[in-house]
């Protein structure tokens, strides 16, 4: 948005400030950053990272197991008897999503499922258990009576109805269904990389968000049929190998931590969000939406 | 979402309707598009289309006058003269935007403006002039009072205050600026290619919306240094050619309508989206959120 590469370099995006001239003046959020302690960041479980390697390189995801604990657990199943290696993205939809699965489904010829499940009953949203430490914000949100993060996922609920749910911003990872909502089960996933589609919320169970490199899915080329489906085989991106990052060796893991989203630093981040004190903003908006909220990732110092 | 393709094609993204079992149904929104009328379109000014054209193809702009008459006025008078033709593409940052310039301003020897100007006051924001056709969303935004469409462009406003504004949804395009709010004016534009960041909406003077060819650029590598810049020469994609339509032969003109914001088939379009009744819907949201409104754009038939 700025017109000189240096300002926005240092003014933009990670809410990096402009020496302020107040004394003892709000943090930006890229201070509040540099200034957390470890114990603000946590390690995933390795049995919760996925590893989806493309001829591009790298893609890490991390699943959700408090929301969809059957689809978790059938998708690392998958991962283990190695259904996704050789399958194939299928569609790549501009300003919606990335979907990979088996091409040969349609012809009838499917790949087989040994000991994971093809189907599970939906995981659409949970019980909102207080013991899960979610953290709300401020403002309305247009879909839920609340949004916030738990465990460093963007979540929405309804306390008179007492649920929870996963919230389908830019990088989360969701299964595939048909008609019926329990014909999902993890064999075709799709990951969000356009606006934040919230009307597909309580509809398809999401199961993780992209850490790390998804750039890799959101710059492909476009499909050229409707949708965003490759039309022809030459068209479709192969998966080289899909694989639960505890499977692997401890020093090829990838050495990622998110922040928490339970402390005071979180708190004060998502606040400076809010309130963006950078020079440059001549409105800041004191507002913030779910998915407009950066869940920072960082290498394991 | 869904597991098959050929489910998929039936359901998704245009809200296309399975049969529906009830007598007289309320309509899907891709019913209501295919039974509009023809005075539910518009065809653009051809003095308000910019057609840039890339190595790839063509991107097609609507300008909005309505909310940034300077800048719209000047981006025309740089457009002729030829000011944006040979400049780069010189950021492509992941769910963010795609910005284009001067390479060499950065260096001190910028390309010159001529009778164009090369800064212009900020348009953040306009009077509500209650002449303007804005049609109103039904619920919560999270940035702003009120959340609508206006001539075919997504808007927000607050009444108490009497002013309006562009919004920051996908495929909107502004003028970057520096710190000062009147250091833009055109030179460079950028496009919105990620979830909306409506942080910027009164930061950065909005002046339209790309109407076809988002994916050229929505696509494109991102760039490898900080904020998606390219770091390199190479990296950087050419501007072929920045036109005016209305300065094209009337056959070379784009042959593109726009859905009317301010009918009631609108109106009907809207709601059909907000309560999706697709059989596929476990939970439609019965809300929508002001940049998840696709505003349709077909060929002029």
């Amino acid at each position: 948005m700025k017109r000189h590469r240096s300002l926005i370099l240092t003014a933009l995006t990670l809410g990096l400030a402009f020496a302020a001239p107040a004394s003892d003046p709000p943090l930006s959020s890229a201070e509040i950053l540099q200034r957390a302690a470890a114990a603000d960041w946590r390690s995933p479980d390795p049995e919760d990272l996925l590893l989806l390697d493309l001829d591009s390189g790298r893609v890490v995801i991390e699943l959700a197991p408090a929301f969809a604990p059957r689809h978790v657990a059938n998708i690392r199943a998958l991962a283990r008897e190695r259904y996704y290696d050789g399958l194939f993205i299928l569609r790549a939809q501009d300003n919606y999503v990335v979907q990979w699965g088996d091409p040969a489904e349609e012809a009838g010829s499917r790949k087989p499922v040994r000991k994971a499940q093809r189907t599970l009953p939906a995981e659409f949203l949970r019980r909102w258990d207080k013991a899960l430490p979610f953290t709300a914000l401020a403002d309305a949100d247009t879909y839920a009576a609340a949004a916030g993060h738990v465990r460093g996922f963007p979540a929405a609920g309804d306390p008179a109805a007492g649920t929870l749910w996963l919230a389908h911003c830019y990088g989360m990872v969701g299964a595939g269904r048909d008609v019926a909502a329990d014909s999902g089960g993890g064999t075709e996933l799709y990951v969000v990389t356009g606006h934040a589609p919230r009307h597909l919320d309580r509809n398809v169970t999401l199961v993780g968000r992209v850490l790390s490199g998804i750039e890799r899915l959101s710059s492909l080329p476009r499909g050229s049929g409707p949708l965003g489906f490759s039309e022809n085989a030459e068209q479709r991106i192969p998966l080289r190998a899909l694989r639960v990052a505890a499977d692997l060796p401890a020093a090829q893991r990838p050495r990622l931590q998110v922040l928490r989203t339970d402390t005071p630093t979180w708190a004060a981040f998502v606040e400076a969000r809010r309130h963006r004190r950078e020079e440059w903003f001549a409105h800041p908006a004191g507002r913030i939406e779910l998915c407009n909220v950066p869940i920072p990732v960082r290498g394991t110092p």
